[in-house]
């Protein structure tokens, strides 16, 4: 049986729930299966019109949704508010990306038989992936990437159904989530939800799963793709993993208002009780005494929380001790208790920390933080290039051309780059990539949010002299839905 | 050693060349590494005219490459001419795709101060995945899909260094192949040559390498993926691989000129001796016995001719050697020898070749095809819907509304779809899509052929709040290179 856990009391939190069986999770990619072949026929514009009402359902039902989840997760009432409001932005993101129709990809060559070899018409767009999208929710967010979040909303803009299996750390949650998203849905099918830790294989080596979204740790990552990799078909696998997400605070920073920046570190290091894959794990800082004590100052000022769960308590704890044991760490501040995460902020120097790469830069996952000095920032890049792959990297400076070398580096180890900022908090845009290179994702050509997200779910098909009776209106030659095409080598 | 094969002779074709040793790919990777840092620093515009200074170069050699390559092919002065030709212009369709912009995908959304919660300036753009790209080449065209390939055109024009291994059926045309298009590179490391059967595994698993393209059989490619699923980090892997690429001949197409129709079956399954990945491998018809005439005497007309290799040889005759031991295969049509490859046509009824799925429809690499008739095309679907994935499929037929249902199911398991005509011949072109469902292909997102297969090689980057002075030109708010961007959501 499964139930959740009240951050607050440590204690059960609601009824039991039934874990699914692997009868039931085939039962479940089946009628999804059924149910995507009528959604991924529906045109773009129906299929928007469903994602605004889903986001309107997730709105009207705020108040249950946080409650239950505050019970679960303890992040408390501004934050789950905000967080249903942020999933419901999500789908009705998508329903624009929809109604845009620049996700289709559209490429239409005409035919030329002057030319050697004489060329067919060809005409190419994306279609949603045949069969069932499987998604691995994550602890930390319990609307914004679990049942109701990026990965179930993009799928389903795509025209794949989804099978979600839920996060143990918030079984109702994913339960309410799941019902009402079902309420706006033309087919309660399109959404399946699976609970237990036995559920995971059976739904990532079902025939009919065509592609995984995964979004959680490493070791987590890990074991999903292990999963995949034993299926006689190779499909595609999206883990977003947890990354360290380096800070860089070059010299030039230090004529901008120190304690600001020690603050703005400190407010991302606990936001969340430090539970964000977005965290920044290291900060690399001048040997300058007024950043240190700011820094101090502003960490032992902060305070720790509940966590999420006990295996996320046990895992902070276990970080905690082993960084703790590094020689080459020393404790640099904490905040107060008396929750499960204290934050606390371990210092070293940079050739310290180079010595002890790579283990040393591996995630502590909750409100720590390494923060290394360095004295000469001409040392930096080389240190940085040996850095594992992360979702983010971020730039502390006063002058960008100092930061030319730095930048060049830190371009190439994450998905994100941000300048005199902190990690934490993701636009959901357009232009957002949340991805990264290995570990910090399992494919680092693809975005867990952002318009691009959808793209993880389509696969292009040519058309070929093809009639234009039979074709998609997206690719008809008089662009009925006035999509943005490339015609002819021409974007338009 | 290595040696090359007189398909013409059966014998050795030029002197012995030494197998690339374990070390020896570590260190060609190494200095591909190294060669690619400055390379994918350069701008778009310079990459651009390198590539044409690369097709220069293979346009040049057209004479000696065509001469090499015959002896290791037997493929002859026209289509080896022609080859070079193509080869030459995926260089110069790379370059127009640089100078275009578009491939780099720019997004660029402003700051909103206003949003809830307040949105920062981000601006996304694809860059090179960092390090090397491996190449396996294909034995059936040793210059479109071989060191001159696709793959190494896309890839450099990326902004990649590549290491490709060499395919032993022409080696010499590939150790001649890579030296012409060194001379047009600006560090002949850019392009990493390695021979021999043990040189793929320690190229696939060097910690350098980001991404391995192949084109190649079924069981060549479920080799490679294994050695790649070894490493600790999940690199993608796009492999183009066989299909037996399924038309369907309507009843209203017997309306149109049925010795037409015929003699386009047989010239597009003997093209090349058959050695296409694109070959008409299944050919669905009505059971009309004037179609039926006009294919076996179509066929019966065909020749054979010498094959690329001993291993292919071996393999056509095994392939041929299985469908002759299915009973619900008959033989239906022979074309004549005395070469390697005769031309075999087999015939069965639909629901015979149901009843023997899937077996019945795996490939058989070689001018050989299954006929299946069918009297009632609406038992067409279900059988359709049975077939593995394949890289296209056609549909002949008078009347566009008759395909309709036959249409949608072939879209879903094949990349390409072709109207009236055969599926062999790829216009490499903005449009094009060759890849499909597995098996046809590892990664059915991706192509290998046309615009779109620079994206195998990028990854996005997102830009938060970064200065105007750091960012790469593309993103800059003046656009200077007048790429294509989406600007606060509005394609541009």
């Amino acid at each position: 049986m499964i139930y959740g856990y009240n951050p607050r009391t440590g204690r059960q939190a609601g009824g039991e729930l039934a874990e699914t069986t692997e009868a039931e999770v085939g039962a479940a990619v089946r009628a999804a299966g059924d149910a995507g072949r009528p959604w991924r026929a529906m045109a773009a514009a129906a299929r928007a019109g469903v994602l605004d009402r889903v986001a309107d359902a997730l709105a009207a039902n705020a108040e249950e949704l946080w409650r239950t989840a505050d019970e679960e997760t303890a992040l408390g009432e501004t934050r789950l508010r905000g967080e249903v409001g942020r999933a419901a932005g999500q789908f009705r993101l998508f329903a624009e990306v929809l109604r845009d129709g620049g996700y289709a990809g559209v490429v239409v060559d005409h035919a030329d038989p002057g030319a050697t070899p004489p060329r067919p018409d060809v005409r190419l767009m994306n279609h949603p992936l045949p069969g069932v999208v499987g998604v691995f929710a994550a602890s930390n967010f319990p609307f914004a990437f679990s049942v109701a979040g990026g990965d179930t909303a993009s799928a389903l803009a795509a025209g794949c159904p989804v099978v979600v299996k839920a996060h143990p750390a918030h079984p109702r949650t994913s339960v309410l989530s799941a019902s009402v998203i079902r309420s706006a849905l033309p087919d309660a099918a399109l959404l399946g939800l699976v609970q237990g830790l036995e559920a995971g294989r059976p739904l990532v080596q079902h025939p009919l799963v065509s592609a995984v979204g995964f979004t959680g740790s490493i070791p987590g990552g890990k074991a999903i793709q292990a999963m995949i990799h034993e299926r006689p078909d190779p499909i595609p696998f999206y883990g977003e993993l947890g990354s360290v997400n380096p800070v860089v605070v070059l010299p030039s920073a230090l004529k901008n208002d120190v304690t600001a920046l020690a603050a703005g570190f400190a407010g991302s290091l606990t936001q969340g009780v430090g539970q964000f894959c977005t965290n920044p794990g290291l900060v690399f800082v001048p040997d300058d005494e007024s950043l240190r004590s700011a820094i101090k100052e502003a960490v032992a000022g902060s305070t720790g929380g509940p966590m999420l769960s006990g295996r996320i308590i046990e895992g902070y704890a276990q970080g905690l001790a082993r960084l703790g044991s590094l020689d080459t760490l020393a404790e640099g501040a904490s905040g107060t208790g008396p929750w499960d995460a204290t934050p606390k902020v371990f210092t070293t120097a940079l050739a310290d920390f180079a010595g002890a790469l790579p283990e040393i830069a591996e995630e502590c996952f909750g409100p720590s933080s390494i923060v290394v000095t360095y004295t000469d920032p001409a040392e930096l890049p080389v240190v940085l290039s040996r850095l594992p792959g992360s979702l983010t990297a971020t730039v502390h400076a006063a002058d960008p051309a100092e930061a030319q070398e730095v930048a060049g580096v830190l371009r190439e180890m994450a998905g994100r780059l941000i300048w005199n900022g902190w990690p934490t908090g993701v636009a959901v845009t357009w232009a957002m990539h949340h991805g990264g290179p290995w570990p910090s994702s399992t494919a680092p050509k693809h975005t867990s949010v952002g318009a691009a997200a959808i793209g993880r779910w389509m696969a292009p098909t040519a058309y070929q002299n093809w009639p234009q009776d039979l074709l998609p209106a997206e690719l008809r030659e008089d662009n009925p839905l006035g999509v943005p095409r490339r015609v002819d080598g021409r974007q338009e």
